[in-house]
């Protein structure tokens, strides 16, 4: 996070933790921005939700509209650092388009608060109320666009993608990772059941690669295989998350 | 359009074409809602873009609230209307399933105004400020996606289709309909180029065609034959919208 350190650094806030200090108050302004949209969040709850006082709050993010700002440009940096660490990866061509719908799904679903937000300024932008969509639109979503159509191009190029139109497809891997999120309060309703509980996340990233790889590879039976081993990776490697699991130590029954 | 005719009837609002004064102010209350929002949205605006008086607006629909609910109910139930009539249809199920999921996009299409006004009530439902969306979920959604998932299970049991979850292919559907249209803003900015055009509308319906058909038919190339052709169908349909070509006659160079 090269950004956040130098924002830091040339700012000199406190003495003590300055980026665990920008990062709890950007965490908890997530929320209130989600909860209350723009108009409505209070920086006084944000500040006392983040555990510092307003004056560092403003010290480090000048107002509300600059504080929203970096709120969705904390999700895109990371969102960027790890698509791209997918895409530019070392795999196979199609494993790593299948790698790079999955990380792109799984940083939506750990930032639930996230679809909401980036919904509310796609809304305002047909009012002329906008600041930061264009800013994320050429920073952010332009380079990914970009790259991943460029992977479709490759593949159709080798024989290993179907001759889809890369412009039209790398916009539903998107829409299919994305809506699930966004209809979840519908979900709610209609079936009873939590759309961000660690099953139904299962279920969902697994049923995302299948369809995407079911549409697009030459041999689809080895597509929707990889498609299923790379979902199984990833639940392995969720239950191994070590910021759950104890260090170095195993507990018995702490994979169950 | 039962629903209208009865609410009409009861009230006795104009003698002269009170239908068309009510659809007149639904129409105008969808522009004025999906560009200022619920709380932003003026009533004096609405009535006088569509032509009637404040006192005839508040007879048919009390308040700004219900005028609200009527606008999303007005989408819903003609949605309804057209996919249920795919899904119920008398073609081959295959086919049913792809001309639902074409009927599906024409509507969210045909009214790009809906997309924005349903992504306000998710956002809204969060901050539990939503009075609409649990009408319009269980009267519109569950019927439909229970249909639909139907069609996929029967599908999967006599192996036209492969075997998806269909409480998950089913959303999908939906998600690259639907997502294609509230990102359109990001689309303007990026490519410069308007979602909303017919050519981009006939690429994207295409596309998304294709999309389904290529994950969903056990028979892969026969699935895609099939999209492509209900897709060029919808073209053709297009061009000839008894709205726009002069009826019953046939006017050289119509059809270009």
């Amino acid at each position: 996070m090269p950004e956040q350190a130098k924002f830091v650094t040339s700012r000199r806030g406190t003495r003590h933790q300055p980026e665990a200090s920008r990062d709890a108050i950007l965490k908890a302004a997530l929320a209130e921005f989600a909860q209350e949209g723009l108009a409505g969040a209070r920086v006084d709850a944000i500040a006392a939700s983040a555990g510092v006082n307003k004056a560092l709050l403003y010290y480090y993010f000048h107002d509300k509209e600059t504080l929203y700002g970096a709120v969705l440009d904390r999700f895109f940096i990371r969102l960027t650092e790890r698509v791209m660490g997918e895409l530019d990866g070392s795999f196979p061509l199609g494993e790593r388009l299948l790698r790079y719908t999955c990380a792109h799904f799984d940083c939506v679903a750990e930032s639930p608060h996230y679809a909401k937000l980036f919904q509310g300024e796609l809304m305002s932008a047909g009012r002329g109320g906008s600041a930061h969509l264009t800013r994320i639109a050429e920073l952010y979503i332009r380079p990914i666009a970009m790259r991943v159509s460029e992977l479709l191009r490759q593949g159709i190029a080798g024989g290993e993608f179907r001759e889809v139109d890369p412009f039209q497809f790398a916009p539903s891997i998107v829409a299919i990772n994305v809506h699930y999120f966004v209809i979840a309060p519908v979900a709610r309703m209609l079936f009873d059941r939590d759309p961000f509980a660690p099953e139904a996340i299962r279920q969902r990233r697994a049923a995302v690669l299948d369809f995407v790889a079911a549409a697009l590879f030459t041999d689809r039976q080895a597509g929707v295989k990889l498609a299923a081993e790379i979902a199984h990776e990833k639940n392995a490697h969720h239950k191994l998350d070590p910021a759950d699991a104890p260090a170095r130590r195993s507990t018995p029954g702490e994979h169950k």
